[in-house]
């Protein structure tokens, strides 16, 4: 079954907006053993639309269109579908009935323009959307399938797990079934090198590293009739990736982040985690947030953007800063000491450097960042310097930090 | 001048990473009077990647391709696309020098595949990496081009800037001119609305909305042989979003941010700010601390995801949080007056939510955030339902944080 992937919107196009849709729906098809062959950008244009679906119908099997579903007048993907597909658009009341709910909940009036989103193909199937005003649609003829999902990718994600997976499913012969093999603290170059003899030999499985801030990923692929089969086929492969990376490898899920696994590591040692950041401004503590489930072992954390702050805040010396400069290992100690007993907890990690763009000198360069991490009585302090812009060195800290905490937990739990 | 944009990577293909390059890549053109009419994503696929340079070279004037210049044996683009112009690949001594101080700057080992990045086509126009070590490349034929860049943004970004467009200008003959019309607080469809008639009557400049979270962007863009012609053609057209959207305009600047916007206003209004986050976790703090030299009005933050973190760090008193519960109004106000008390700030903001998935109750769902925005000793406090998933509501109650913030500012300053 091959799929292709239409994102439509002048604003993507133009990179208004950057496209997190298609790339949700490639790997969504990739799951379900749908091949996605290629996926392409039009503006909100007519004719280039009415183009690329007919020209897509030619070749693929379902066509995913996202976007253009909106209210205005821009949003015309659903007209154009249906006339490529000669299906008329018709009021469908339940869809009315949601507009109207929607509106009631967040307490806004509805626009005349609103009305729109309730017109809908007939025949079609008709995707119930729970996190907005556009409902999707499926649409068949022939044995080819034209599905047209929301812009907002909130809304698309969950009209999509819901809704379409059931039904792609139902249209699917065989699997494909993959695991990921998350590594850290390795960059992409010396991953490969590893497991070239492995690269160079697959068949099925397959295996395919791709490079993330301060990760590598590798997939791991298989084809196979069911989900045993497929896991028998790659547990060889597996156990050959163990073998070379050992505790490199934080998870062997798909879902699961390296943030999520070291909160998995804390709960497991019984221990709590504070954060106290300088140039990273809070990015440490909110990648750590973002596991749901967090507060069992984060309470507290500080931002300390300024020299008196890290001072007042969790009491890091005067004389300290004078003496070794606010970019420094003993800073950073300091940090970390002060916010373990400010916030009682057995861990913290603090971030200091020099984000730039301005602020570098020859021996404290822009990009250079210390990160030390407090363990239950013992400090441990890592010196870096990362190429790039302020947002990259900030990311970059961010994974270093959570790599390096990663590391000493792991040390801590032998 | 048509440009068409090609991605090239299984990881893009499939979903494994999301295509940030090919909007920067769209922007940078419009910005240049270069009109992209398709983006393109292929997987690491020698047929695939040829038939589409091919095919490029029929209807655009340039190719742009992204990714598949890395030392992996993966990586085939450069190699594809030589063998497309039929252009031999050779090594570049300049580049090899380059990989050389790269790998010591880093201080890691140059491993044996890295050497394949200083292999290029001749004769081609070498672009520098400083981000990096795969060089960039630009080839001509018969006056159509074929420009190659590096995969990872914060490399293709730099090496874009200083060295694709000065070469790019070079060959646009009518420039295109827009404003970026940054409006906060209102929804697309109540923005759209109030434009009606411009959307419906405009020629030159044209007018086109997008939606972000927390706010509407209208890009103004007219066509004209030079800046100030352009400038003059759009301005009755500026003049008149003034007069619809007044205060709720934050920006008519394409690269000035919200927050960008606030720190300039506080900073006008010699304030200080601190924050103090619940659900946020951070987020609020870091969205502030991405505008560079925030450090003379940001001093201090504190993350409070535990009730005992709210009354420890910020004073929130027992009471309170037993009585109305810790996402309330009550809370919301006692921690941000706490927190400019701590932070010796003219303002703080708080934040104090239900970002799920579990917690939720009927009286308070899932999705309900106080914010609270203290300012020279007023109080000011608002509550809001986020619809949607953790990461939604997290990165909603952060936008509306900074356009709450924006209006009482303004409000202040009056």
């Amino acid at each position: 079954v091959k799929v292709k992937i239409v994102s439509v919107g002048t604003e993507i196009l133009l990179g208004n907006i950057v496209n997190t849709n298609a790339a949700y729906l490639a790997k969504q098809c990739a799951n379900l053993g749908l091949s996605c062959y290629e996926q392409i950008t039009v503006g909100d244009n007519e004719e280039r639309l009415q183009e690329t679906i007919q020209q897509g119908l030619e070749t693929a099997d379902i066509i995913i269109l996202t976007g253009g579903l909106g209210p205005t007048k821009d949003d015309i993907t659903k007209e154009v579908a249906a006339k490529v597909m000669k299906y008329p658009l018709k009021l469908d009341e339940e869809s009315k009935e949601n507009i109207i709910n929607y509106f009631n909940l967040i307490g806004k009036p509805i626009t005349e323009n609103n009305w729109k989103q309730a017109m809908l193909p007939e025949p079609s199937h008709i995707l119930k959307n729970e996190n907005g005003t556009a409902p999707g649609v499926i649409m068949e003829k022939n044995g080819k399938y034209v599905v047209l999902l929301p812009g907002p990718p909130e809304e698309l994600s969950v009209m999509f797990e819901k809704q379409v997976i059931p039904f792609f499913k139902s249209i699917s012969e065989e699997i494909i079934y993959s695991h990921m093999v998350k590594i850290c603290g390795h960059g992409e170059s010396k991953v490969d090198e590893e497991i070239t003899d492995l690269l160079e030999n697959q068949t099925n499985p397959t295996i395919a590293p791709y490079a993330k801030s301060g990760e590598v990923h590798l997939r791991v692929t298989s084809k196979a009739k069911n989900e045993e089969e497929a896991e028998t086929l790659m547990q060889p492969m597996l156990l050959k990736l163990k073998e070379r990376f050992g505790d490199s490898i934080y998870t062997m899920e798909e879902h699961i982040t390296l943030e999520e696994s070291i909160v998995t590591l804390i709960k497991k040692n019984k221990l709590s985690i504070s954060t106290v950041e300088s140039c990273t401004g809070g990015l440490l503590a909110a990648r750590l947030i973002n596991v749901s489930g967090v507060s069992s072992v984060y309470q507290l954390g500080h931002i300390t953007y300024s020299e008196e702050a890290k001072i007042k805040a969790v009491g890091v010396k005067k004389e300290t800063i004078d003496t070794f400069g606010v970019v420094s290992e003993e800073v950073a100690k300091e940090m970390a000491i002060g916010e373990a007993k400010f916030s009682n907890t057995k861990i913290a990690v603090s971030v200091t450097g020099l984000a730039g763009p301005n602020g570098g000198t020859k021996e404290k360069p822009v990009g250079l960042v210390y990160i030390a991490c407090y363990i239950c009585g013992n400090v441990y302090v890592k010196r870096f310097i990362f190429p790039g812009n302020r947002i990259k060195i900030r990311n970059n800290a961010v994974s270093s930090a959570l790599v390096f905490l990663r590391e000493k937990l792991l040390q801590y739990s032998k």
